[in-house]
This record gives structure tokens, sequence and C-alpha cells, in this order.
């Protein structure tokens, strides 16, 4: 039986997608030859390249608005260091909303001076700051636009005079934004897109080349633009894999009709959060994740019943981080609706046997 | 058919590891879910990374001396610039032996003063230099051991009286050294060990922590090895993809009889070359590498002949790189001598038809 994926990331991926990459590993194209033993430089797979960039783009709807989208290794982790080296000569405001953003703080401060213009760290970052002003002499300002760990989301973001850029891993292609209000996105592939190993960077060209700093080459975003994405052996199998999922999301009618299916899903779920009297959301409410529900048990007792009835009813990933403690659920684009009302149904049978 | 896949990497795995990485990208150890939708941080893939980490140091004969093995991203075009960040203080002296050492010593020149103890530019890297010396008084000493495109290999490393740095990518795994002489071997996973996407680290712990800069954490040697190579999301699939041919590579006999079947390829391969007046090896004899033979065919009217023959012999990836022109056959662990027969056979029959 295939499991209800909750899991935080990396997480479940459409099953066509699964399918087709799991052929590829054998027989790619019907070449005779496994996509991880083809070369990265061959005409197929930069057509997989050329097209997973540009089905970026399209269902970005930034094609013709001069952005690039590349596919580079390191997680967003790398992106904390990449995105100072590239955009940092004076100064930079980051909104500080969970650990991610903590921890973008923290590689870019190596490198030059960085200015937290909101936090919610003191509420254990259960909602998002509002209100604040971004300076317009900063080089750029720096958010993440879902905190997988607690949950929340932002709803809109700034009007910013200089150039914005978000950490999108954990939402981007789930629902529709003015994505041309960033100068910068990336995105770790494992949540919405692909499998571990690859990260998206989609950025503004006309941002880049401002600083004096000689940015090493694996860090330079300008050199992997100027490479098409191919500087060095791209991560082929993750490359590959996101570009299905993105075929996938296209197929399905684009980011809207998936922002239909996410808000459906999340409707659902939240309503039990706040119906059940065994449950309790961690987030404030207006600025909950439509990605990540973090939630707990109010009744410790239960605990093993809920943990024990969730096993049965083949729920896997649903474990809270250790952060905030209790359960999440994600529901990530490729997860079904109905993965989710068998959730509900647990968490409601509960209630009754309570 | 299966082809015959002399390509230079990505290439050629074993056929079985291609079968269970196929397999656990539908359902993973019978667990009713993808390898590509599990937590990195589940018992199961911790397993795997334990695994993989392990078979390193087993195979390489390291266990036990203070060594670590780390599965990391980004290749060995980021690990030019990681070496430096990770060990250079002052000076360090770099053999310039090809495109990857030159490309290893302009990185590391961002950081700090780089000297050529020797280089072989002046004759397009057809050779391997030697006698040169290691200053005792520089931080660390920098060689690449094969060179894939010019298709040179170092056949023996010298004493070095300062820590060792060599960057195996393309013959890890391959033949036997003595890998104690060496403070950190790096090597990215597309051609002896699995997919594109992950690289090998092996570093001695006492080599590091001697610099006095603060490194970026995705930069930090030491910073992996605490998080046991899972400080961010690791590269799944190519870690997975790596441990299941290194779990070949053993069940085979090791690196030792893995280079008994490499010489045997190589010796094939070489001695067509030799004998065959219609082909030109371009690296010296001495220098020659057992994984990537490099030669031109003599007579260009009979280039669209033998092309042809290959390709209807099933032979693929046999084009030289542009720097060298010609071939360039590669011979990695996983080509069956089969393989080699049959190129060989070609060859041979060209100058029968000429």
């Amino acid at each position: 039986m295939k499991k209800h994926n909750f899991s935080a990331g990396p997480s479940i991926l459409p099953q066509e997608v699964l399918l087709k990459a799991s052929h590829a590993v054998i027989d790619f194209n019907n070449e005779g030859l496994s996509l991880l033993e083809i070369s990265h430089r061959s005409k197929s797979f930069v057509d997989v390249m050329e097209k997973a960039r540009a089905l970026v783009l399209e269902l970005l709807g930034l094609e013709g608005k001069g952005y690039k989208a590349l596919f580079l290794q390191g997680g967003a982790s790398t992106q904390f260091l990449m995105v100072a080296m590239n955009l940092l000569e004076k100064r930079a405001g980051y909104l500080n909303t969970g650990t991610w953003s903590a921890k973008a703080i923290k590689e870019a401060k190596l490198l030059d001076d960085i200015y937290e213009v909101a936090s919610s760290k003191e509420a254990n970052y259960n909602y998002i700051p509002k209100g604040y002003d971004i300076p317009e002499d900063y080089d750029y300002f720096h958010c993440t636009s879902n905190n997988t760990i607690f949950g929340t989301q932002m709803k809109s973001f700034p009007d910013s005079p200089i150039p914005m850029v978000c950490d999108m891993s954990s939402d981007i292609f789930s629902r529709e934004l003015d994505f041309s209000k960033f100068g910068l996105i990336y995105a770790g592939a494992q949540k919405n897109m692909g499998p571990a190993g690859t990260t998206l960077v989609v950025v503004k060209e006309d941002i880049l080349g401002k600083v004096s700093r000689k940015i090493p080459s694996m860090m330079d975003y300008k050199l992997h633009i100027g490479a098409g994405s191919m500087y060095n052996t791209p991560p082929v199998f993750a490359v590959y894999t996101s570009m299905l999922t993105l075929e996938w999301i296209k197929g399905l009618g684009g980011i809207k009709a998936i922002q239909e299916l996410n808000e459906k899903k999340a409707s659902l779920m939240y309503s039990e959060i706040d119906l059940n009297p065994l449950f309790k959301g961690f987030s404030t409410k207006e600025d909950r994740s439509m990605m990540n529900a973090t939630f707990t048990l109010q009744n410790d007792n239960l605990k093993d019943t809920f943990e024990t009835m969730l096993k049965e009813a083949g729920i896997s990933g649903l474990n809270g981080h250790r952060s905030v403690g209790g359960y999440r659920a994600s529901m990530y684009n490729a997860l079904p609706i109905e993965s989710v009302k068998t959730l509900v149904e647990v968490m409601s049978e509960l209630e009754s046997k309570a």
C-alpha cells in the first residue's frame, strides 16, 4: 500500500514522475543507456536542462522579463552564502521569521553588515512580522516565504525599494504571486519540485555584477548563467526529475490549478485543527502556512492511541520538528487531497473515542 | 541493445546498481515510499549514509587511521575552493597537470598565494612532471591523480612533507594506492562511484582547524564531519547509488580485484593503439592513464568509415575532448572488458580495410 506521506522534505512527488524517473535510470529516451551514464553535454541532457529552465520561467510568469533560471547544487544552505557573495556590498536587510532566516543571516554576516528589519524570534516564530521599513540605501532585502518548521507563511510581500531576495524552498510553485516583484528567488528542490540534490535559482540579471569582491567561480551567478547552468557537471538525475515535476504542474493547469487544490487541502486540515478540541494550532491564524500545518495534541494521554491510529491508516511523516513539538502535516503540491481526508478522519475518530 | 559506453563522465555504472537504484525510486526497502520522498533524517536513509561512508574508508584501507568520509554537493569544482578555504593560510604548492589542476589553482589563488611546483602545460599536458620539490613550509601540496581530458595519470606520488591533497575524481577506487599518504582526497562521483550530484571527500581530521579565516558553514569540513555528512539535506539519490556501487566493488573483491580488471582493459586498449599504424596515442607512454586512453586517427580520410563502424558496433561516448581532439576511450570500473574487445576489433577491422 502506498502511504499517505506528510513528510516535511524530502517529500512526496507525483507518482507519474516517480515512474518516469525510475524508468530513465534503466533506459533514458530509449537510447539504450541510463540517464545516469550519459554525458551531461549530450543533446539529450542539454534538452532536459533547457526545458527545465524554460518551464520554471513559464510557470512563474517570468518569460521575457529579464530573468534566468539556474539549477545548482548545495541546497538553500549554499544560497545563504551565495546571495551575499553576489549582492552584498555594504549592508542588507533581513526579515527573521524562523530557523532558515536565521541561518541565512548568519552566513551573510560573515561577509558584511546585516540588519534585521524585523523578527518574530521572541514568540518562537509563531507569526510573520509586518509593518517594517526597508531602507532604500541597502543592497537588498531578504525574506523566507514559508517557514517549514513553524508552519507560517508570508501572505503578502512588501513593495521593496531594493531588490527583494526570497527563499521559497518550501512553497515554490504552490501559489500564484507576482514573481516579478522579486530580484532573486531560490529554492531547494526537495519539497515541491523534485528530489534532494538540486537548488533552483531564479534571478533578474540586472541586479548582478554590482559588488566589488572577486566571486569564486562556483559561487558566481553570472558565470552559471553564461554557461547555461552547466558550468560544471550538473546533478543530472535531480534536474531531470524536477523537469518531470514541472511538466506535471503544467499539465494540471499551472500554479493557478495547484493553488486551488492546495487551498482545499489546507482548509480541510485547519478546519479540523480548529474544530477538534483535542488539537491546537501552533501558528497565528492569519499567518498559517498552506504547506505545513503545525499543531499539538492537548492531552498527552492520547498520544499513543493517536499514533497507533495514524500508523494503521498508513499515515507517515507527521512528527513535528523538535523546535515546535507536536505534529506537522506537510501538504506539498503532490500530496493528494485523499491523504488529508484520511488524516482528518483519524483526528475526528480520536475525538469520538476520547 | 545495451551500448558499449566509453563516456568520460557521467559514465557507465554497473547494471545491477542501475536496477537497484531504479527500483528504489519506486519503492525503497519495501517501505511503500520512494527513496526520493522519505526524510533524510529517517533511520532508513541515515543507515545508507553511514554505510556509504564506512565502505569508502574500508575500501581505501583507511579505517581507524583518523580519516572521515563525507558526501557533499557541488562537484570537484566546489572542492577547488573548499580545499583552499579550509587549508590555505599562507601559501600552497600545486602540480599543474591539466585543465582541472589549472582550475583548482585559479580558485585557490582567490584566497592566497599559490606556487606551481611544476607544470606540463607547455606540452599540452601530455605528460606528468616529475622530480619537483615540495617546500616543507607550505600549507599543503595539491595534485590531480588522473587527467581525464589528456589521458595521463600519476603512477606514483611524492613523499610530501606537508599534507597532500589529491583530486581523484576520475580514478578513485580504480587501483590500489597507499591512501594514508594523503591528507585529503576528493572526487566527483560521476566516474567510478555513482551518478553526478555528489562529491566524495576523505579527510584526515588532524589537518583541519589550522587556518585563521572564518569558514562559511557549507564550506567547512569540520562542520560537515560533526554533522555526520548531514548538515543540510544531502543528495539522497546520488549517495544511495554511490553506496550501491561501493557494495558492488566490495563484492567483486575490492580495489585489488578491480585494478586487475582495469589493467587488462588498459593493456588491450594501448596494445591496439601502439600496434595499429592507423592510430597514435596522445600521452607519453609512461604516464598513460588506465582510465582514459586518448588517441588520434592518423588518416583523416578514414574518419567517416571509422565512426560508422563504431556506431554499428554500438560504441558510444568515444569523442575526444576539444583540447586534444581525436578519440578518448574511458574505461572506468564498470566498463566490461567485452566493450574494450569490441572497440579493439573495430580498430583492427579498420586497419584491414585501409
